[in-house]
Formats: structure tokens, C-alpha cells, sequence
């Protein structure tokens, strides 16, 4: 299952150590301007070797169009997107052929597909979501092709202890922190904090907020196909994510009706909205037309340059610490990730609010 | 998008104040028995006026087979279930034919569809859930059949301020208090909090944990349909669900990876497993074969017997006040709905682990 | 996989002889005009009894609306259809609970799914198409307020060695006949040839064909969801249906590119269209704006008034003779079936084709 | 929707003058073999320039593992096929950017896409067969590591007023003749034929069938997934497809019901076995075990080297000349795309046969 969508669907494919990594884009409808160069962008933001704090895998990421372009213009036929693995180091990975490293995917792939490649984390490995962002910058244009309203902001919001309730409204309040924390007080104790994992050897878990701001209300398909519901889906499948809250999510429930709901009112051109927006943009799985805003919570990075209790595919307990420099922590990179999913999620929503209107509006 | 699953498909229909609710359960292997006594008791799990706290709509949720059963055992083709409205009193819902509801959906089904029952909530009424109970009682049945080490527990963990952490083991731990909260303790906390909330004309959010024991290795489709990913889909598509974690969740945003990895050791019949489970049971989005725990927050009711301030569907401003007896939580009902979709999204994966088992094992 | 149609779906359930019959419709937009009366209709053309020429069973099909529709128009809601089972005498099938009758479903039913209902043919009667009836009269419904220009004519064109080229304007033209051939001249000779059979205790095949004008260019989704791709699918989905053929069909594998190429004029409007049709107003998959013309192969009935060669469930060789009235032909009462394939098939279209329109046209 | 399957799933992409085309397989079990050179071999017999009798477009077709395969074992992961477009002369087609070619999709292409891309058919072109080919290849090896006794064969039965009724038991019979027509007789018809079409500038249609032997009974999804629903869909969308029929097909509407009807009877091993196979190999949708057999009509090659008439895309009505050579049929090119989307189906329903297999056999 490495298709997500309904209308407009993504199909990626491959691993951190074959060929490349790439995705099948189905569903773009015809004429629609899409400028590989954007796509270029967007990978630029997720690769690995930016700054001190991210993993020195040195990819240039460089995108090729398979197919479904041509002019500038998408042809209405599969837009595929390849882009080449040039820094896979087999040679780095030589010990993980033989133990399953700890909280890894090795023993869970193992032992459902028995067959693996020995010279990394395969299907299973951060790399994969490179086509995801590919893709991501590709649903981006065809949303403000359709929608120019809609604007996705995603951000580093928590690292370790340190945490920020700021939403920013600008890109480069985001870009400006080399970790993607808008708030300037928070991203320097991150940043040292980083600074700190990466002499012991250790990682950080943390948290990724995302505000959608222009979105039209009526998107979502209940009951099952709830804007949130698809959101929380897709966002599950990132690696290392762990938890997805929407509006107040876990918070709310810590509080009271009389606090959590949210009266509507007249708004200033006559229309009906709500004063507050603790529901986070959706009602019922539909949007409202408030912002949407979500959070994503993800695990620490498993690899560490630190000995841990393993055993070996063989079944013997061994001790075994990550060479290498590795990332402490994901959260920076994995930003412009949940921003592409974002943008997926809403592409193929946008698609499908088109087929539901059939009264003249 | 009234449907879930991919071989294990259910399909819902029905409205709170219309003929009834039912399900369409496609993709059910032939000859496996099913008893109807079985769904009829989880209905009755769910349905109101069962206690103090829930409230007084008196539905019996007497279960119909419309097709699919023969003598006890299943045809192979849908199992339909249908469950008559018998207890919908439009009466009591004369006034939401003219305001929009603060925080409920009310406002984007009108915005959405255009056309809404004024009897009601329709759709997007928690009557809905006795479908997905219904249809998770049978989901439950062919876990069963297929994997009798299969146990899944779900239980109140928190209302409003009250929380436990205790995981129990036993059904009955968690049926022998009137909220469903394991934890004597904390069950008499929260019933006494619900009275006082009902006492208040308020209500209370909060957060149903879920432990699965005996889930066999390997279940779990990468990279989209990760087993958490599709727990998350079903489980933010239940009525006022906010957020979704497993394992650690968003408490392993806060963790190092030190801290958060488990160890792999050897097993007393020699089998790999990890020392700890903060996992939760899943590795890259496949079951480990350790327990599968989450946890599902849930906003408080919105619906309050305290003044509002909201507008009417003309776009008048005015206040409103619930009439009539409302749950000051929807957790304990929302137990059994929890517990049903988990077991709807493990026969999905039950069937499809058989398609994808080709090796002798 | 009793569920067909990406946005506009149909879920079908009910077996011959256990309550009724029904169907789930998915993806209705909301607020649009429902007449059950004309799905009534639709229902009333399908049921057997209606001349010397179909079969006795005598059932009213009096359709029920269980979700969906309020006041006579869509809620956005599953709509669902119910037509119970009134005349279903299980005593006449005495005989098939022992043995596999030829040609039917009954062998590789229990190959399948191990346990069958004794009293009849369970899922795999062609009871089952009254739902696909019921559907299509919706599906009608909903083309029509989107494009009311559509207009579906189904007929029988060939029973026996009977056939006519003839292409009717009118639903009366087919209605007026007995068999539903709107050539006067071969319906009395087929008329007169199912006399004889019913006399000689036999039944014989047919073709019906189908022709569709006013639907729009542009609809289909290559590759795979060619416009004729999914007609072909689901027209090989109804019981007895053995081959379909589009434009010119299996005649064209004996035509010349001279011949059967359509050339390409501006027509009086100034638009571009070919000046003949051999291609049965599809291109690549995608239709011309020219008359959709397909037709449908079935097989004969498979219940014959005569002695036939066969083996009990239990594996003994035995002559079988099928008891009570049966239809000659399944073709007068499967015209109505392909008319609601069709439109089901299109509905799903008209709304694809919108969600793809994304230019101001 | 250029995706095809539901467990084992092909997206395709690439145009026929873009870099090349491709194919991602999904739902691979792990751990099968999987040879690379038998994926070449397939695409060698589709290829042009194998005969005087097509086109000599001279494409080495030589295919690229982009992910999925290693060590030639699948590792569960999708396998990606990428073959790049080395002849691509877009000169060729200079002409083919101002007119709509004459029952080509030119027309349909550019009302539903707007952008197409000048250099010739894009995603129309019979070039995108080259990634069935290559899927059907690898579903070909599933099934065989699945299911050894299946064996497809595919050949061409007719072409213009040639037609044999031979049924080959040997993939030698049919590639010893250079139209793949296992009847010597018909195939030196034939020959003589193409080479006066050849002369004439014309093309002529044709048909392909297919015998499938070993399969086992059972696979089939009643009520739409019917196996030979499923094989009509995934053959009518293959390129200049017109017609598809199984068994007896358009000849069982000339039949009665005592010349069609298949008689059961006890075979050797005491198994129920019909005497005769006029259904082709299914009952209700499902497969019996006997031979599979079913026939598909292709429409004349639409490229002639002839003046037809037809518009500019600015619609000047103007006479149109195909220059260089083309084939005059294509339908010895299209047996292997027939084979091969026959084996996509197959393998499909081999998965969803496993899923649904719950009891010990």
C-alpha cells in the first residue's frame, strides 16, 4: 500500500540504498503550471547536511521529471518524479546486516517480508520521504492554482523540554531558525540543546505544529473520510511519528464544554463564524473556513552513538553502537515532510469538494 | 466516503432521526460462525441509558440481520445489519432547526449539503456509532475465529482532571465501573466529578487507552498503510475525537532516545523481542508482536444545558440553552465504539497478512 | 467486493431468499431532487409476472428509503434502498439444496464459501439485480439534474436467431414491446419463438444493446478507467452476461482502418465531430460528445423444464428437471439492468469529470 | 486512474515521446524470485521491428529495476520498471501537432487535457503497452512461485477475414508463426493478407484469444469483482480494444440453454467437473477450475498511409496523409499485452483468494 489519495494519489517508491527514490503522481489535471524548479526547492529544504544539526549524508537531491510534464504544463497523464540515490554509503552499514538496531524497522521487515537489502534501513529508511516532498510541492501548485487563498505553515513547536505556543504567519519567520522554531528564544535553546545530544550521543523527540490558513469551508467527507481523520492518516505514516492531535486535541480533553466550544457569531461581511477556535478548522470532519491547525509528535531518532543491548539476526545478544555522525534530532527535517503531507491531503480534497458541487454557488 | 476498510469493509447508513442506522459488512469469508447475541450485547454496551451518567434516549438497538447470515454461519456475502430508530423525539429538537449548535456540525453540514433533516443531528450524530459497534462486534467474531490470542481491551483512562495509568487485563475490571475506568479510584473520582458537571449543566473531554495482547508479528502495510496510521485514520473518524498517540506518543516528543528505544533480548523460547514496549507494538508501521497500546482524546460534549451564544441558520444572533438531560460525558459510551473500530481495523489487516503470507511458515 | 463506483458508489446486499434486497448509495451531493416514485417505476419494469413471458414470481419490490433522503431530496448522506423479500417460497427449491444445477452459481458458491442457503440461489440469483435497478433509477436522477441533456435507451436487439439493427429515438418505442424490441416485426417473431420454447421446456440467449446521447465530451480516465473500460466491467458484472462489445465491436476485428475510421469534420456549430461513429463515441476512453453505443451478450437461461445430467452435493450422478415456471429469456427483464449500469457507470463519471474540471470553460 | 488492481496493483506512467515508460508494482510478497531477464524477454516480443509486419520504430526496450528487487528477490518493497524512450523521433509527428488524426485520441486528448504534448500520441500511444508488458512479466512469476500449474497462452485468432478455431497447448506454436496465429494455415493467410494491407496503405483489425489452464477454482468476487468482469475491464483498456467475450460470449445469445448448459458430472479422481466448458471457465463470477477462455476484439490500426479527411486543431478541414511505415495490424504486437494483462489479473486474484482462504483445506 504506497498509494495515498483518492482523487489526486501519490505512489512512491523506492529505498535508501537502490536506485533512487521517486513517486507516480496521478489525478493532476491537465494545464496546470507546475514549476520543477519549486519541486527542487522543497527538496532542498528536507536534504540532509544543512546545518551542524542535521545528518551529513550529503545528497544533492537533484529532481528528474519522468513523465506527465512537458512545457511547464502538466499533460493530465502521470507526473513522475525521480530523484537519483548518489551518497548511499553501503560500506556505513555494514554492521546492520547483522543485528536488528533497536526501535529500527529491521526485525519488524524482516520478519514480514524475510528478504532484505543489507546495506541499509531500505523502504523503511527518512529517505523515502523525499518523494513525499516532491510530491507535496507538486499538490502545493495545484492547490494555488486552484485555491491561491491557502497558505500551509508548518514549524518546529517543541525539541526535548523546550516548547513554543508562537504561530508564525510568515516562511521565513519558520526558515530563519536553523531548526525551524519561529519563536528566536526557543530555537537558540534547541539549538544548544541539540548541540548538547550530539556530544553524548543521544536524540530528541519533539513536536511539529501546522497552521492552513484560506481554507475554504465544506472540504472533509464524513463519516469515515473526516478532513482530520485523513490528516491524522497521513501524518501517522511519517516515520517516527507517534501522535497527532487537531485543535485543542489532547488538551481538550483536560477541559469542560463551557470552555472548549466555540459560539459563532456574525462576522464583519455577514457572515456566520465562530469567536474562538478550539475545534482547530473542522466541525463534524468538515472545515469551517477558521484556520486549520494541528500538531504531530514524533519519537526520538532510534540511532545513537551510544552502545545498546541488540541481538543479531542470528539470535545473539550483542552490544551495538551507531557509527558515524547522525542527526539528534528529526524534527527540523521532517518540518517541510509534514507540510508536503499537508499539502497532499488538501490537493485531494480540493479535487473531490469539485465533484460534490453540483448547485450553482 | 461512508466506507472503511480495504478486505474487511464496512459501509454505515443511516441518520439519528431517520428509519434506523445500519451497516453493510463486505469481504466476510463464508462459513464462519457469527452470533447475533454477541452484537446484540455490544449494542447494548453502547447504548444510552445504561447509568446516572449517560443519557436517558431510550433506544432498545434491537439488531436486524438483513442478509449475509444463514443458521449462525456466514454466506461469504455482505452481512447487513440493521438497527431501527425506535426513542428519535423530534420534538426535542425543534429549536436546532433554527440556530446552529456552538461546536457542533450543525453549521458545515448546512454549508456542505445544503439540505439537513431539521429533526436532528443526521449524520453527524453519535447514534451513528451503534453501526460501527454493530459491525465490530462481527469484526471481533472473525478475530476471533482467526486468531483466538487476539484480546482487545479499551477503557476510560481519563475524565476532565481524573486520569489512571493502570492498564488492566480483564474485561470485567473495566465493566465493573459505571464509567468504565478500571481504577477503583479514579472511577469514584470521576463519578462523583460527572455528577457534579451534570449538576453544572457542563461536560467533560477526555482519553480512552487501548491495550491489544496476542496481535501476531508482521501485520501492517508500508508506507501509508503503516498499522498505526490506519488505527489513527478509524480512530479520529469517531464522533468528537481530537487526537490520537501510540506507544509513548506525544510524551516521547519529550523523551531522549536513550530513554525511548527498547532493547531487543532473546525471549525465553529464543524468539527476538524488545525488553520494553514504548513502541507500543509497532516497528516501521508492522506489528511487533509485543502489545499494541493507544490512547484516543476526546472533546467534551457539546452540547450543555447552560446559555450559549450562537446565531440562527437566517443569521440572527441570539443565545441558546439545551433542553432536556444530555451526558455530561461521551467517554464511557464511546468505550465500546473504540474498541469496535480497533477490532474493524484488525480484520482488515487479519485478511490482508493471509494474502500476503506465501511463504511456508 | 460488493461495492462499485469511485465517487458515486454502489454497495449491494440481500440474497434470494432471506429478507430483501438492498443497496447503499455513497457519494450523493446533497440537496438534490429524489423521486422514489420514479425508482418505484424502475423496479416495477425489472419484476418478474409482468407477461407470459418472464417468470411467476410474483414479488411487489415496493422499495423502502432507509437514510438518505429527506422530504424528497438528498441529506449528502448514504441514500439507502430496501426491497423486501415477499414471495420467496422456499419449498420450490427443495430439489437444489441436493443438487448442483447446471450451469449455475450453486458448484462454485460452495467451492467459495463452503456454506450455502438450501432455499435458493443466495447472492448469485438474479434477484439481486433489483437493487442494481433501484440504484440506476437514482443514478438517472442525479445524471439528469446535472446534465439534462443524457438520455439512456437500452433494448433488446437480438433473442435467439431473431435480430434487429434497429435504433430506437423513444422509450415507448421499447416499452410498446412485449420482449422490450422496438422493432415491431422481430419482436412478434421472437414473441412467437419464446412461445415455443416455453413449449419445449428450453430458454435461449440475447443481445442487448444500448445508446446514450447527449453526454458530454471529455469523460473517462485513461489508462486503466477508460470510459468503455468500466462499462465493460460492470456490464460483465450482471448475472448471465457473457460478452460486450462498444462501437462496432467484434464486427470492427474484421474491418479495414478505411473503413472503420471515423473522419473528422467542423459541424454546424463550428465544433469539431467525426462525420461517422464507428467508434461508439469514445476515443482513447474518453468520449467524442458523439452517441456512446455498446451492446451486451447474455447466455441463456440456465433453469430448463427438461431433464438434464448432473451430480448431487454429496458426488452423485443424477438427472435433474427444474420444477415450476420459468422465464424463456432473462433479456426483456435484464434491459432494464443495463439501462441502471449505465447510468451508474456515467453518474460516476459526471462527477469525476467535474472534480477534473479546473479551467473556466 | 493509472492504477490497475486491488491487492497486486500496477501504476503505470510515461508518454510515448517523453523519457520513457514506466511501471510501479505494488503488493509484491517479499522474498520471491524474481528474474530481470525474463522481464526483457516479454518486451522483446512486444517490441516493434521484430517483422515485415510492424513497425519499425526500433526501440531496445531495455528494462531498468528502479526499486524493489535485490539480489533477484523481492524485498516487499514496490518494484519500479523504468524503460527509457530511445527512438523517439519527434519529426515524425511534426504534422500530428495541427491535426487530430482520424479515430485517434488527438481529438479527445486535448478537449479533456487542453495541454498535449506536440511530438505525438503522449499517453494514447500503444508505447504504454511496453509497461503492462513488463508487469505482466513479473505477475507472471508471482503466479508461477504461487500457483505452478497456471499456464496463459494468448494468440491471435483472427486478423481481417482470416479466422481459425485452433486452440494451441504450446507458447513454440504460437511464436513459430510471425503474427502469432498457432493455425500454419491461417497464419500464411494472414501473412499474405498483411502484406497486400501493407501495399494498400491500409490496416486491418482482428482478435486475440486466451486459453488459461491450472487455474485453480474458487477466485472470482461476486457480486462486481466477477473474474471475468474484472478481465473485461482490464482488457477493453488496452489500446484499440473494442470488444471482449468469455466462453461462448455473442455466439451463447445465438444458443438455447440444452445446447449451452454445461452438464456436471464425476471426474477421474471423483472430483464434480462440467463435461463441457462453453461458460469458459467461470460459474456466478468464479472460477471452476476448468480452462479459462476468453477473446477480445481489436479495431483496425487508425494510422493509414492514405489521404482521409479531418480538421486542424484550429479547425481548417483538411486532407491528412500518414507518412513513414506502419503497422497494418496490431494485433501480433498486442498477444503479449493481452497475455500480460491477463496475468496482472490473475495475480490479483490470487492474493484476494488467499485473504479470503480461513479454513484448513
Amino acid at each position: 500500500m504506497n498509494t495515498f489519495g483518492r482523487l489526486f494519489r501519490i505512489t512512491t517508491f523506492g529505498e535508501s540504498h537502490g536506485a533512487g527514490i521517486g513517486v507516480v503522481i496521478d489525478g493532476m489535471p491537465g494545464d496546470v503550471p507546475i514549476s520543477v524548479e519549486e519541486i527542487q526547492s522543497a527538496l532542498r529544504r528536507r536534504r540532509p547536511g544543512q546545518s551542524a544539526y542535521t545528518s551529513p549524508r550529503n545528497e544533492p537531491d537533484a529532481v528528474q521529471v519522468l513523465s506527465g510534464l512537458y512545457e511547464g504544463r502538466t499533460l493530465g497523464s502521470p507526473l513522475t518524479l525521480w530523484i537519483p540515490n548518489t551518497d548511499a554509503r553501503p560500506t556505513d552499514y555494514a554492521e546492520i546486516a547483522q543485528v536488528f538496531r533497536p526501535s529500527h524497522a529491521d526485525f519488524t521487515y524482516a520478519l514480514k517480508y524475510r528478504h532484505t537489502d543489507p546495506r541499509g534501513g531500505g523502504r523503511s529508511s527518512a529517505r523515502e520521504t523525499a518523494a513525499r516532498v516532491a510530491a507535496g510541492a507538486v499538490a502545493l501548485q495545484l492547490l494555488r492554482f486552484l485555491h491561491p487563498s491557502i497558505k500551509i505553515l508548518s514549524w518546529t513547536s517543541r525539541i526535548g523540554p523546550f516548547e513554543t505556543n508562537y504561530i508564525p504567519t510568515t516562511a521565513d519567520e519558520i526558515e530563519g531558525s536553523p531548526i525551524r522554531c519561529p519563536d528566536a528564544e526557543v530555537s537558540a535553546q534547541i539549538t544548544a540543546y541539540l548541540a548538547q545530544l550530539i556530544e553524548e550521543g543521544d536524540t530528541a523527540g519533539g513536536i511539529i505544529s501546522t497552521q492552513v490558513e484560506g481554507l475554504p469551508g465544506g472540504w472533509g467527507e464524513p463519516i469515515y473520510d473526516k478532513l482530520h481523520a485523513r490528516l491524522a492518516y497521513a501524518m501517522l505514516s511519517i516515520n517516527a511519528a507517534k501522535g497527532f492531535e487537531i485543535g485543542m486535541g489532547f488538551t481538550s480533553a483536560f477541559m469542560r464544554g463551557s470552555e472548549h466550544n466555540d459560539a459563532f457569531t456574525i462576522g464583519s461581511s455577514g457572515e456566520v463564524r465562530p469567536l474562538t477556535n478550539y475545534a482547530g478548522g473542522v466541525l463534524g470532519g468538515i472545515s469551517t473556513g477558521e484556520p486549520l491547525y494541528f500538531r504531530v509528535a514524533f519519537k526520538p531518532i532510534a540511532t545513537l552513538r551510544r552502545p545498546q543491548r541488540t541481538v543479531t539476526r542470528t539470535g545473539e545478544e550483542v552490544t551495538f553502537t551507531a557509527k558515524g555522525r547522525h542527526d539528534p534530532s528529526a524534527i527540523p527535517r521532517a518540518v517541510p515532510v509534514v507540510e508536503a503531507m499537508t499539502a497532499i491531503v488538501l490537493a485531494d480534497f480540493a479535487l473531490i469538494a469539485r465533484s460534490g458541487t453540483v448547485h450553482n454557488q
